[in-house]
């Protein structure tokens, strides 16, 4: 690994695939900005205030178009940038090269190997000699993880002198991780613990994210504080469950052109993500069978006509398998074997551990045809038959489409935007413990309404009389903290 | 109003409408009982400890078919249960027969008045001299509310001397409240202070009902502990929905007959109710608009395409108006005059002020004509057209057609049995306190869980690997408090 | 047998339930008009010039309140008319006893035994010494088989002197159907030939019907000019498609209240019938399977996601039967015995041979329990579960809901008064030969266009080099004979 | 143009983009096979007795994957084939690679000219000094048309030794037609007569060109037999229909990445197309207006609950216009202006005159910036506000996906492989006069059975009385030839 930081003419360190496609990044960008009306109405709104003036921050976070929006909203706002994708496959070349080019310092392209991931990750960390980040926007909380590991191994070294060793682990991405502390380590001892003193915060996008958040918050070892985007609403009840609706299908049909009307399909796990799936699936025409462990989202599908069954039940008479689970070993290499040929087994839950992909590269004599990046065609030697894989396995709707699209990511990085604003301004005031938080329901209702006058919407107003009856402020919030929408 | 309770010939006292229904009721029980699987479970799992012996359970809840499966698992778990219904319309009097025939002291009737339905509360309450209610199952908190007025009422009159005076009051109904209480002070100053003293609690179904138990125990208020049964997921995310989805149509058909198909609908809120209904009335082929004052809801609304509009902007296109709110004044009359000819105005949400049924009766030189009992055309004066209103301006489901189906019913029922199970078992643990409780996550999930058979779904079980992590137990409960579903 | 005719003052013959129920279907009557833009405007427009001035009309069809508005349509226009239902359960006795009263000499009622079905069709052909009827209105064509039948033991009794012998026939139905020729035989043995030679044609107005009168024309039988109506495309893809979306739901509701969400339904058929009661079914939340003959049929269910299984692969694992098929022996006896406790068991198809009711009624040790009206369980000895059996396995929707709402039998009743009127104007051009016809293209689009406004509709104009680019006239009609929408 | 045809090792003339790119098309007609049962059935039943030994065949359909799989059926089976695409944009540059390499004469390229177009029609007709084409599989009617222009103008010439004027039309394309067969007629002045009077017949796969068909049938003009393959019912409910449901938001998503959710779409014309757009938008979350001419269609709509408007009444309002009419002036200059900002225009229906690309090309002013091929965002100067545009108007499923899917193209080319081979059996016979057919109903019931066991579905079979009972044969066909489905 040789990996070399490039400079644009003003200065600014990136590392992307191509700055050629910088000018179709722009064109996308003014595309997505009309879809994004939560974004630019922040711009409206706190732009001429500059609240992020000084704040250097940090995102790890699929480098998409969409991100390229929100990228631009924080610059607008004020602050100095630095982003890493936090998928391999997530990042869009042309998003990449544009924000390099005019925004803010981006290392990124699509198809990383895990190294180069990594690199990256801790290229968006280093804000060189002045030091920084201020805040971070984190996205599965991979570099909240490296800053944690971070100071931990300093802990130890420390302590101890011992260096983290790569060895100790079977995993191979944290081998990785261990690697990049340990060279780190030798450079500088105080890295991270440098890097936690200053840190402000951290907002999260994703449930996986959310929930080491929260073990962390449990354990007592949370370094600095965090809000919880992604239990807003109009995060999880709308990016999970629209944009998956949205990009399932769209993934699917750019990496394979199947005919999904007729189809089996199989969702793993009927949360949020699966409802979207599920939805989707049933609404192009297949017949859709869920697998759930929790039985109130299996009574939700049942109600909606889906049938509930075990994964074994279905393996091989199914056309699609869909994993949105967030657990690992939801398909292991043993059930793929049984499938029909050609069944097509993709994840957009999180991690690309949902699909035994180990197992699968692993089973002897296996053969993988790669019909084109991120579809791959996988031959078990025994029946001569195959499965198509997407996007090794990692989230088919980045990997084998563009993911979301802007008007719901408009509504999670409107979250995240008022998330890190709010924990910049709070910066001295201690409101904000070493802990994790959700944003107040007035932020997720504002952020909701940002987003109706663009679809045509026109709200009803309450009398006080009415608000008084229902026992609510005339301008909301409307709904007790525990509603569920 | 010269009401007699009479007496079974074994001598429970009940007032129902004929008691030659008892059979019909009874094979209409026995149906509903297949489709009630957890109240059966409950049968089957505690029928033989008689866990509820010695407590005596008053219930203010629609007496229909389902309620008469969980007044009989009530008594097959060992309760006495005294009943009446919660609101004027929404008693099945084949049920109420039956009840009243073989298993509890009933007092409810279709088409009760006003008077006659505070009357049934009040016997429903009174155990006479032994004493009681131990328990309360309540729904939309009329019984709570007469024990919380009386225990004020016998306060003031201990201290002052005075009695309540109905004339105080522009509310009729509140006026009969006070009345009852006024005779009950007479008779006996300390009723309700006696009837307090004993209650071990009470289990609210609605989110009418648990909103004036939270605004109590705000306020310091609430005089005995109170178990939120509607917000256990299995109940709000279910009856509420699903049920409601059923419910409409239903209602529509029989009161009217009328095509769904090619109608502009309008469905007031877009919460549980509201979803549940906008769904129903989208597949039945209506083009449906909403109302909503939360951005959020409307959000929702969009992305299922459903447009946002103000009652203003479609009152004078719509069809089938639909108010689904919990709270007042949603359609005046003056927005009926605005109506097209014909056009249906209903209420499926709380109490009939949702729609102004005040203004109606009252606007001069309105005629009312009624086709059948819960279908009423309403002619204005001026423009000789009609609206047709249902069920008074109450329920519509429950006044013109059955309430919600079995199955779901049985969900929220299942919550009713085990929170009163609870509050029973925990009566003298001093656990509850003078506030509002939802069940644990877990008895929710049991309580999906025993509904799953029945639908012929299979659930998937977590591994130990899998469940450590995402950090939950093997056997649950799988989510987090704040889970959305 | 001895049933009565009765007069009403004004000297019109009748045979009704309960006369007192006139004012009740009048006000029905008078909501259904709203509805049936389709017949009132055919009285707008067709009322002044009195067409059918001289025309005697029987109609054999449903005696139901849409129907009153389509008699009424006829006698606006000059006719005059005398009715019965074409099914024992259909007849709404309010819309029945209203008709009586103020328009029509009308012989049906809900219930009627199979004897009295066929004394009221044979009252509802009888015009008494001035002959007729001139015109017939059929559904089912149980009015044309009469005459058909009578026709041909005349002509046998002509040449040998034989009467038709009841016991010739298994077919209890078509013994009843001899018995009332032979005695009508004995009276007057010329009755069928002078309704034939005095009758203009008929109009049909179901699938079942039109079959038998395409069979009729192949062999050279038919006696009369038939049109088809069934074939406008206003009637089947509409009645038969929305119309049972709409009455299959609203009769499963009505008949058992049970939750359709989560079931599994298995409808057989998947024609127009078919395919409206899978819509319903699946929008109502229930898991759908059909089971087809045709492959096309069966590659149409796919593609909306619906499994498609023989009856024996789901026969004891579903919920919910439904025979559409127009065909018999669907469903059996030995089927039945095979399913789920308290499985419902329903036709909406055509006649109730679609089920075994005969296998089930003689199995050995069946218990026959009525919930209702309509609504009965049938318990197996041997297992002592039960089936539910809707209507007696004769039309569900309306023997136990009201049918197909107005606005679309305002579609199909439209084309009726169109076909009557072509018949009837060009009843000496000899236009019309002895075959089965169906209504040009222009008309079936007529009727559509009559019911665009009632529901907001605005339809696009072509221009005329549009319309010369598609070749098809300005004005329509704009598709080809064969299209199938 | 100075085009040249370039050859294979094997001789094998061909003009193609990639020749590098047909090993990823040969795994893609690999995954295609799969998906394609009809296709295969074929090879497997026919290709033993090579029935199509001897003929030479011109195909002129998008140059797709699926095609591959067609033309090597076709070729599998005995034919000869030489190839062009129907469509400047349809042509799968990977999949016009492989066929030229492996199996016929191509000549296709994504974007070609419109002259490169018709010199790429020439060419597929030209079989040479052997002669030929024996039989055209069309799609369109451009090659049908080629000939038949091409003999019209050999007539006159004849007659009157006048050449086609190019400068005689304002038709662009009809200028270059004019001139190939202008420089056609001076080398052979019976080129297209000879290729007539060889020609055994044309199998057409579309509406248009199918109404083209009829047109030349009616006029006493059509030059040879000609198959109807576009009615089908597996043609024309099936790839136009559910096809487009898949195809439509396919295009929408890789064209745009738009967020179809929240959006007012308005989809013009409510056939088999519209119907197929309308559902899928409608199922993404999009609020669907139609405009129609039809009144029938019109009330189809409305029976789904979408609403009718003019295109005039939402112009301004909505965010998705998709044409589907086949024909002209849908969407003009003028109305593309009054839209909002970055509205989506596009086309799915026939030719790229049902959006006024040329009004839009020739605006004043106008500017055209292309985000990426076949995106282009057209700015008008008086608002700086622009539009999207597809394809530049042509069909956006083929331009900016990958057309249908393989397996409801499997299918219609089942349905053209059938008709060659009718066409082919037959061609000494004068079974199949100069006039247009449509397949027997019985091989359109045997293309859909081919198709439901890769679905797992399973057909219920007749027995002899009930067949007997319905009249039909047992084996089928089943439906009458005007059956609609």
């Amino acid at each position: 690994m040789a990996l070399q930081v490039e400079k644009t003419t003003s200065g600014r360190e990136y590392k992307v695939k191509d700055m050629s496609q910088a000018d179709f990044g722009r064109l996308e960008i003014e595309l997505a900005e009309v879809e994004m009306p939560g974004l630019m109405s922040c711009r409206a709104e706190f732009g001429p205030s500059q609240p992020f003036k000084g704040a250097k921050i940090t995102g790890s976070l699929h480098m998409t178009i969409q991100t390229a929006v929100l990228i631009e909203t924080l610059t607008a706002l004020g602050a100095e940038v630095r982003w890493c994708s936090c998928n391999i496959f997530s990042t869009q070349d042309h998003a990449a090269a544009v924000i390099a080019r005019d925004s803010a310092a981006v290392f990124a392209w699509k198809g990383e190997t895990l190294q180069e991931y990594w690199w990256c990750t801790e290229r968006a960390l280093d804000w060189g000699p002045g030091g920084g980040p201020d805040l971070i926007v984190d996205d599965g909380g991979d570099a909240t993880l490296l800053i944690h590991e971070g100071v931990k191994a300093e802990e130890i070294y420390e302590k101890t002198g011992k260096l983290p060793d790569p060895a100790s682990t079977d995993n191979a991405e944290f081998q990785i991780v261990l690697t990049i502390i340990r060279d780190g380590l030798k450079a500088d001892p105080k890295k991270y613990h440098k890097m936690q003193e200053r840190l402000v915060g951290v907002s999260e996008e994703t449930t996986t994210g959310v929930k080491r958040l929260y073990q962390m918050q449990d354990n007592g070892t949370l370094l600095f504080p965090a809000i919880n985007v992604n239990d807003s609403v109009t995060k999880s009840k709308f990016d999970n469950l629209y944009g998956c609706r949205h990009s399932l299908p769209d993934g699917l049909m750019r990496a394979t052109d199947v005919m999904i009307a007729g189809k089996v399909a199989v969702v793993c796990g009927y949360g949020d993500v699966g409802k979207g799936c599920a939805a989707a699936l049933k609404q192009a025409g297949a017949r859709v069978i869920i697998t759930e462990i929790d039985p109130i989202c299996a009574l939700q599908a049942l109600m909606e006509g889906i049938q509930v069954l075990t994964l074994e039940d279905v393996v091989s008479v199914a056309d699609i398998f869909v994993t949105t689970t967030g657990n690992k070993d939801i398909i292991m290499v043993d059930d793929m074997k049984k499938m029909k040929n050609n069944a097509i087994v993709c994840n957009i839950g999180h991690f690309d551990n949902e699909i035994d992909m180990l197992g699968l590269e692993n089973y002897p004599g296996v053969k993988r045809i790669t019909i084109k990046p991120q579809t791959d065609r996988w031959v078990f030697p025994e029946t001569n038959t195959g499965i198509i894989v997407l996007a090794e396995g990692r989230l088919m709707n980045l990997g084998c489409a563009t993911g979301h699209p802007s008007f719901v990511m408009s509504c999670s990085f409107t979250n995240q935007v008022i998330a890190q604003l709010e924990l910049w301004k709070e910066r001295k005031s201690g409101k904000y413990e070493k802990k994790v938080y959700v944003l107040p329901k007035h932020l997720d209702e504002k952020v909701a309404a940002l987003h109706l006058g663009k679809l045509g919407a026109k709200l009803t107003k309450l009398s006080k009389s009415q608000a008084d009856y229902i026992s609510v402020p005339v301008e909301g919030p409307y709904k007790p903290a525990n509603y569920r929408y």
